[in-house]
């Protein structure tokens, strides 16, 4: 059975219901269809006295096509959790609707281990990415209105930081000229559209306390620079407070279940390169006064996603996990240790061992951060008994435990081991969680400090116009913030040919940009796309209604 | 007090009863919140064998500054028909979410006559605009991402007819240059973005009969022609199957009630200069199986929306309306004999009637379609009884009934004159629809007689670029599709400021274009956007949310 088979033959639970088993009345519940709901802010203001729950992160090894299963595992991991007695919740990303048409077919897990309804979060849910895409287009448009009605904040032209999203691979959008046509359309300029994942309004909406705060950081971004190169911030245009009353639904967070009718929030998926990779702040802490254990999961590979939840989205908001979960696969350390993905159906132990490195590498960066960490072996059918012994041989020689977990064929059931360790890890007491470099070290010092002690760079180094850029960010009062540092997924350096785990690498900054809503610097190297374009056959050509109605073409 | 603090303020039912008072089962009911819904395919369609309910069209004169009232008036028909006992349910369009930030502020009925929720029906609402750009889009993405790997299809780059759109007033978006940056990003070209109710995506979704045929619809697009001049449509590339996929939610007709709890049908919006301008076909097939009178509008003045109404969606879904109402005002009236905006408020009998001829010209047109017409006066404060004999005894020379309402102030108890009226109507049996033209004439014929008989041009005219191109047309098999004018809703001729009753003046058609799967072609007259801009001082720059969480601003 595909995913999508699977997810249609779910028999879920009417969402009022899974409402009720976390104390949330009806009335505070605000249904889109019967399968999914917001919850209403009054009802999470009053949730403020109340104690936490455990937060336990699910990060994985360096991505490879043959496939981690992180988003799986989390779901899993939470069925798990619910069939030994402990009361636990899903928190993940959003998915983006673009990409379903391109390769990437959807996301909300995978096998019996899954969040539905499968289709709706796949594509439009509960309209949260269209209110972002909205509100960043709005403020877009005021920004081209202003100029044209006389430009009173004297706006450089050429130095306007705000482009427009869609939330569509569309790559004949990257880069335009728009406001041609003459006089009544405007003052023609370079622009473009990136991707509704990566717009700031994604990462502020997801950092955001409440709605005042979200309102607040809305007026904070800075859209581009007047002649004396000054900042020109949202609020200088009055466009914030219109943009917060599009978007206040949108930071509602998002109910729905897992296949086995446990509790799932699904809210907010900024980019996990130019933005945090993180579900929103706002779900996490209702889903920690609402559960004993929360599993969330972070995008991307530890090094990008790990990294970032820590010293952004944990710092800022003052979450403190208690425990890690590394996915890894058999197969996909194979990969990392020079097997073809062709060939990945062969035993071969030797292999696996080569490309456990890779693994073992994200073992000690994410205990470096404070937070004990186990390894979730993601069962594929192609996996052999010695490989997997060999792999759990690797992990104790690190002093940390792997557990075989099989939820993608047996759901709950088939995760109950790491469920069982995972919450006498969170209950030990042993986590002392601290982000990896303090505040007040200055911008470019950060990016050296995660660069070397996560990828494990030889040197870092930048064009003296990146580093003037820098120097300017902390002028203007930003050197406080935290970076978030923009780097292929695929390796710990820069290349993403480097699997395993590359050292002594050169990391180049080859440009940098201030998220002052979200309350970041971005730094970005290497090659990162910020609107992906569709492949010669697009999933689209097959996405289908079939006779009954339903989507085909989703997996 | 303001509209929305009315509106706020109106004592909701919740969406389930109303739904139940239809006879809708919870099952097939959507929430959308607690007030809002949409109503299930299956449902529909259990709908077939019964009777239909009588159709009421609420038309105009032709709009001014004053103010007519249109929708304000359709929704207090309907609490007015079910004041006396009579069961009425309302059908009118969602209002676009981009132009509540430029000057309109909301447009959802006015005073004690509206449709609430009114700021979700002003903004978001249940997401189907939102679809409608999504589908929209990804067919654009999916042309150029066609053309960047190979253009099988020999899509000619200067005749790609698809634009891409957003709901959004931003005019820096009308023309511009896309697909720059190289040779990753595609192959440069011009192009552009109109407004989110311009898609022809919006035009099929408001005339399709169900999802199936929207998405065959979807597949007749013309997106541009080949070298050879021949037309690649939607399907050629394989795109409608997937924009159906993303129009299924949004094709489902949205519940939600009148100030007086009264059912309410608000679905669909095409713009109604190069679309149709009315609600969707599927709403008021629902609501006449629901109901036993109807009440629904078209865009702008009647010689636009009502003509449009009669000779495109009532030809093509074999809908027989059984009564019109024309709105008009005093103030409306005197601009139109003459009166400047700020004098409105002087009685001013001499100028009424000068300008009701532009009311008695509406009369008679829409009367020339078979169908019983009455004239609703919708009350202002300032009207004085004088006035009012004056327009009475004006209509009563016309040989129609002149109504004075009262809805705005008083709601439902404010026209029962007029809804006892309509339903005796309604209920003689008088109606004896037919269209204009047929469907066989020529294309330009049928332009000519719309322009004759309802605008009262004296000729006719077009370049010979555009006869040839509905010459085109007819080669291509579209000869019998009705045609769609856009031209200025101000004035019956082509210059908007031409008020009264003008005739004889000249009708230029300056362009034609093909709307193959909505199943119309549209000829331009006059200077039509597409796109709107957004004024001096946006109505963004004011809207807010208040301490409450309540939004500010709208209107």
């Amino acid at each position: 059975m595909s995913d999508i088979e699977i997810a249609r033959a779910a028999r879920k639970l009417p969402i009022g219901e899974i409402g009720q088993r976390l104390g949330i009345e009806p009335a505070d519940l605000s249904p889109y269809g019967h399968d999914k709901a917001k919850i209403g802010a009054a009802f999470l203001q009053s949730l403020t006295d109340l104690p936490d729950g455990k937060l336990i992160l699910v990060t994985a090894i360096n991505p490879t096509p043959a496939g981690e299963g992180k988003t799986t595992t989390t779901v899993g991991l939470v069925d798990g959790l619910n069939r030994i007695g402990a009361k636990a919740v899903v928190c993940v990303r959003e998915p983006s609707l673009g990409p379903c048409f391109g390769v990437k077919g959807g996301a909300a897990g995978g096998g019996r281990a899954q969040v539905v309804p499968m289709e709706d979060i796949n594509l439009h849910f509960t309209g949260d990415f269209h209110a972002i895409t909205s509100a960043h287009n709005l403020l877009a448009a005021m920004i081209d209105n202003h100029i044209y009605w006389g430009n009173e904040q004297d706006l450089d032209l050429r130095r306007i930081a705000w482009r427009r999203v869609v939330d569509m691979n569309d790559r004949a959008l990257r880069d335009m000229v728009g406001a041609l046509g003459g006089v009544r359309n405007g003052f023609p300029r370079e622009t473009g559209f990136d991707i509704t994942v990566a717009s700031e309004v994604m990462a502020i909406l997801c950092l955001a306390r409440d709605l005042a705060d979200l309102e607040e950081r809305l007026g904070q971004i800075v859209i581009g620079y007047r002649r004396d190169k000054t900042p020109v911030h949202a609020r200088d245009i009055k466009a914030h407070q219109a943009m917060a009353v599009l978007l206040k639904e949108a930071i509602q967070p998002n109910l729905v279940q897992t296949l086995e009718n446990n509790p799932a929030f699904v809210h907010g998926g900024p980019f996990a390169n130019i933005a945090h990779g993180c579900n929103s702040v706002v779900a996490t802490k209702a889903a920690l006064k609402l559960a004993d254990y929360v599993v969330t999961e972070a995008g991307f590979g530890a090094d990008l996603g790990a990294e970032k939840f820590f010293d952004i989205k944990c710092r800022k908001a003052g979450l403190r996990p208690a425990a890690a979960v590394i996915v890894a696969t058999v197969r996909a350390l194979k990969m990392n240790g020079g097997v073809a993905r062709a060939e990945l159906g062969r035993e071969d132990v030797a292999a696996l061992v080569r490309g456990a490195v890779n693994l073992g590498r994200h073992v000690e960066n994410v205990g470096s951060f404070g937070v004990p960490v186990i390894v979730a072996i993601n069962h594929f059918l192609s996996d052999t008994d010695a490989e997997i012994a060999a792999l759990k041989e690797y992990t104790s020689g690190l002093g940390v435990e792997a557990v075989l977990c099989r939820h993608w064929a047996e759901g709950g059931a088939g995760i109950e081991e790491l469920a069982q360790k995972v919450k006498a890890m969170a209950d030990s007491g042993k986590a002392d969680f601290q982000p990896i470099y303090p505040d007040d070290m200055p911008l470019f010092a950060k990016i050296e400090t995660v660069a070397k002690q996560i990828y494990r760079a030889g040197s870092v180094t930048a064009d003296r116009a990146v580093l003037d850029q820098l120097a300017q960010f902390e002028a203007m009062g930003y050197g406080q913030l935290p970076v978030c540092i923009a780097k292929t997924q695929y390796s710990f350096s820069t290349d993403p040919t480097l699997l395993g785990a590359p050292e002594g690498h050169e990391v180049h900054v080859r440009e940098v940009r201030l998220s002052a809503g979200a309350g970041f610097i971005v730094a970005i190297t290497g090659d990162i796309m910020t609107m992906p374009g569709l492949p010669r056959k697009p999933a689209a050509e097959t996405i289908r209604l079939d006779e009954q109605g339903f989507v085909e073409g989703l997996f």
